[in-house]
């Protein structure tokens, strides 16, 4: 049995997911599929990578990974299959797998070039499952593309340290269903600049002076009911391994959220300055 | 082949559910997982319990339903493993059983007590993954913990019957995707305090003077097509078998639903007169 | 393996769909359970007939595809199953499938007649769900149907070619996830109609004068990147094989989309006029 994940932007109100799957099960009844997430905020390839890169760990290795935003084929864009980490990542080359091949190198990248063997009317998302299903059962890459050096690199996804160590910027690259903003400021990152020193995280105009092991943490005396620290805001390192401003309990139709409460958004700045 | 069902408040926008779902294949490939859903009103245990209630029957016996709401393990949540009808339940003991404790008395509870057991980075739903898993391949509940009597009871959640046996007042527990409102006065305690009588169900400021046996019923005379109706306000028992105020044909952005056009929220009050 | 697809108006939020699906797997443990859309506009059967005509090609032959919108059975919607395209539809005949038989002939519609098989709490859905297992297992419609000769027919579906031949005038009948406004004009009506003359689509206020082969042909200049041309509106035949008007890179939320920035809603009048 082998797992193909899907990421898109496409949304689930369409039938396209559907028409996906239906595909991946005429070309390869076996397969499980799974969805990750089909509401990436359109064309935002920071987030389907942020999301890529937390989830692929969850599955067996030799899983495929499809990921379906701004994947038109164009002057720009070349659609590629990567081998990492013995998992596969079927995307266009955009910079979303870039947050990956940061950390570790690649087994193997090929440009596809099996594009003048489908039909005219055929879609990029055509291609895509025929190479999903293709490594799905155990097909190789280079039968389906052409080795290449590299995946295109983004670096706007990250943090930097000042020059006189005493700080990292980062940037809000997520915001979750609970509102909570997630920011490019890794938990390793953060260590190897921290070396032990006190810190405070700095959002205009509020700033956080702690970053808890986890949500509950927020509850500092036994004295209180959990229910008294709702709505308090908070910074942990995510499952993912990233800096994360949340609200406790947050609900962002009504306590509000970090987004809202904060007044964070994509691409605000959040900086640790070190004491 | 077991089934694992999932019900959360994470949402379907962030990687979590997909996650849950890797972990779970990773350690139990050939179960089936079923979304009940993931849209539960952030924290919101009465619509855990309610949806979780109103849902499991439709699954053979033998399922293993996780419910990840309000699950973060603290001094007043303790987590739980439940047999109880043929089926088991997986939460944290925050009440979100009492709804269906109240009606059969379970076959076995366990607190869960493997955490020390996971490396210090696991997150509560983790322990629930391999929980899940565990019963999945048929594994038993007293080597994952220790039998406990009872469940959290939370009694919010029961409509009460007047002292002189003429009403029965109740409270808004479930708001669905059409915007009807769902109560938590069930047809067996109706039938019970009703012993036939006439009644009137009161809403302020609105009242409704027949329980309809489904929703087509409205169309009281076939002289009109069912175009006629569209947009009336009407009560059934709904398939869960709770008392449900519905606008028939609603359509909650369009016409408007019993949520919006009547004015009815979570824990409003419902009160049945009998004459 | 068998595959039931579900095309739902019942959203994501309800039990609804888990507990659908649970009763598949109750009757049919090994069907392959896939979800085409659960966001249909309520009780909006236009838009649940586009949804089907435009995904069930992506399923393998003998795939069944349940379809749950206006379903309650009354003395103007009768319960049918259809065998069309060696596909099987299970649905109310309420005009959902005469997109369909416009195209091509029934193999064989039923209307469904075990319904006093079931106890009298048995939902319309509950008897789907039985007539979909019993295809799914290879069972033949007339055990669970009477014959009949045709569904009903909905003709608001159509776009009509003026009596001079000389221009199209059809309906926006879908609005996808990325807020791009689909029409009832088809492709092949488009080509016979056009034979080969220029045109031009109107829209009250504006009009279009190309139909593109795919959204990338928007950059019509190889000197600037695609990022130029992004919010731009165009026309292509959709996967579908319908008109369908967007925005290049449209993000309903940020930059708009058709339906929010060009005013075109469910209904609106689209015109193409040959020159």
């Amino acid at each position: 049995m082998s797992i193909i994940t899907l990421t898109t932007d496409y949304g689930l109100k369409d039938h396209f997911v559907g028409s996906i799957k239906g595909k991946i099960l005429s070309e390869a009844p076996e397969t499980t599929i799974i969805d990750i997430s089909h509401d990436i905020d359109p064309f935002n390839t920071a987030e389907a990578s942020y999301v890529v890169g937390a989830s692929y760990l969850s599955f067996p290795k030799g899983t495929v990974h499809l990921i379906g935003v701004d994947i038109e084929r164009n002057k720009e864009n070349v659609h590629i299959a990567m081998q990492w980490n013995d998992h596969y990542f079927i995307c266009a080359d955009n910079g979303i797998l870039s947050m990956l091949t940061q950390k570790i190198v690649p087994q193997k990248i090929v440009a596809i070039n099996i594009h003048d063997r489908f039909p005219p009317e055929s879609t990029d998302m055509d291609i895509f499952i025929k190479v999903a299903c293709h490594i799905a059962k155990g097909g190789l890459l280079n039968v389906i593309g052409k080795e290449i050096a590299a995946v295109k690199e983004v670096t706007e996804l990250q943090a930097v340290v000042a020059n006189d160590g005493n700080s990292i910027k980062g940037y809000v690259i997520y915001i979750d269903h609970f509102g909570n903003v997630v920011t490019n400021i890794s938990k390793q990152q953060f260590k190897e600049v921290a070396k032990g020193r006190s810190y405070e995280i700095v959002m205009k105009p509020k700033s956080i002076k702690t970053i808890l092991p986890n949500y509950s943490a927020i509850a500092s005396s036994d004295k209180y009911p959990i229910k008294t620290y709702e709505g308090e805001k908070l910074a942990i390192f995510n499952e993912a391994g990233y800096l994360e401003i949340a609200i406790f309990r947050s609900n962002p139709s009504k306590v509000g959220s970090a987004n809202s409460l904060l007044g964070l958004n994509y691409r605000d700045v959040i900086t640790i300055k070190f004491n």
